[in-house]
């Protein structure tokens, strides 16, 4: 996995740890490929177990990806005694999600100290450009001594 | 399962056919226990599996439910020769999906000829009174002429 | 103005009060029409000020209206010394805005202690039975202690 | 105003004389400040004929730029005798809209066919760098053969 250079090693630790705790993400085959300050990206391969009616990728797997990749962008700006709760997000499906593997970006676009905002980004890869599938606008509310949702 | 008293058979037949062709619906443990005109329930017993880090149910697990209960309740709107795209939806997330069984209601709002608006409501079902945990509204297009995504 | 039975005559008057202070809610000749527990009305008639290029009420126009329906429901179920402020909304557009009244209903879903999250509704008004022409879904976050959003 | 240098002569008078005809532009006191290829901008001064109750530009206020910003950007990529309409958009308000002079940029993402979706931005202008006030995803639709909504 790529970190980014100016990732905090005990951030990204921590992030990988909590990313594998999510039994969602294990069942879809999901792997974290990149951690940095502020943007972290997931990859899934394509799996006949995620579609929806049409054979194509489930716009909720595709949900679930760019949520995760949102999530995990947070903590890469918010303290470590602290979490984040998803409160709301909206995404736009933009072209089926028809392809072999795909990319999942989150970013975070507003840092604040209660509310964090990111964008997310889809993207079906193969052998030309990637392209985009999926965006998502993410809100999300940092969460304070709340030990059942530390990690 | 329960029909509505107004439901056709054939758009009962064709939404059960189609929900049964959906990979993540199988993965999720999903069940489709309610159609009826303009209104369509998916239930879903928790798992482990469908968790993110704090064990909760995951955001895109409660989205690909209501995503598919909202794209059903549609079918039953359109014509038989049609078939229905999500374009975009937005999820609220209410409450922790914390729960033993799940139901996710999409209901229509809008039942346009090109356009469809859908409310998504999903709850936690236990004990005592059912617990709203997210609310979606979701758009959606009618597609015409489209073999690939016919069923 | 019709108020809920329910309805504390200090929460109406707040809310009377923090209308008035709104110059946009002035500019469009909107008027406030009912306040009842977790639940704001708000009517305009139409005035070609307030219009898109294709001579509808302008979708700006309808947010603002809905938004304020929402807050105020908002304001409702909040503590007398706190606040509200919208952290973000959704609207889907059903039908061109076009009548010579509209109604604005907020109504709150889900009242809790950080997070307050509204539906609305927009319709227009005339002979025949009221037209949806909009819908939103709005996330508001409770204020503490900050007196420049007091009212 | 500044024109792109890619942009057709005639898309940009038709923006124009689009923009000139929204009542409601006018009343905020908007000025269509930018034209280019997948990429209009609006800009508007503060004026308490636009505030809600604490004083800050009114969310429905920036929703309306953010949408007619949204809007022409697609005009940019359509052909010259369809039209778009709105069918929804999400904003997320980030900072209150507080400052002299407002910005808002709405940029295309998905030039589609039929369906074209928009990512706007809202900035309040001064002495500083601008600041990011507020975000919009929009989702519109190509309408053809719609004489009432040619311009």
């Amino acid at each position: 996995m790529k970190g980014g250079s100016q990732m905090d090693a005990e951030i990204q630790q921590r992030i990988e740890a909590s990313f594998a705790r999510q039994g969602a993400m294990q069942t879809m085959g999901a792997e974290l490929t990149r951690v940095s300050h502020k943007l972290v990206e997931i990859e899934l391969p394509f799996h006949e177990k995620l579609t929806q009616q049409h054979g194509f990728l489930h716009a909720g797997v595709i949900s679930a990806a760019l949520d995760t990749a949102c999530g995990y962008a947070a903590y890469t700006v918010i303290e470590p005694d602290t979490s984040v709760l998803t409160i709301e997000f909206k995404v736009n499906m933009m072209s089926p999600g028809r392809g072999e593997r795909f990319l999942f970006r989150g970013e975070i676009i507003k840092p604040g100290s209660t509310i964090i905002v990111a964008d997310g980004r889809g993207y079906a890869l193969g052998d030309g450009p990637a392209k985009l599938i999926a965006s998502m606008t993410s809100t999300m509310m940092v969460m304070r001594g709340r030990e059942d949702i530390r990690e």
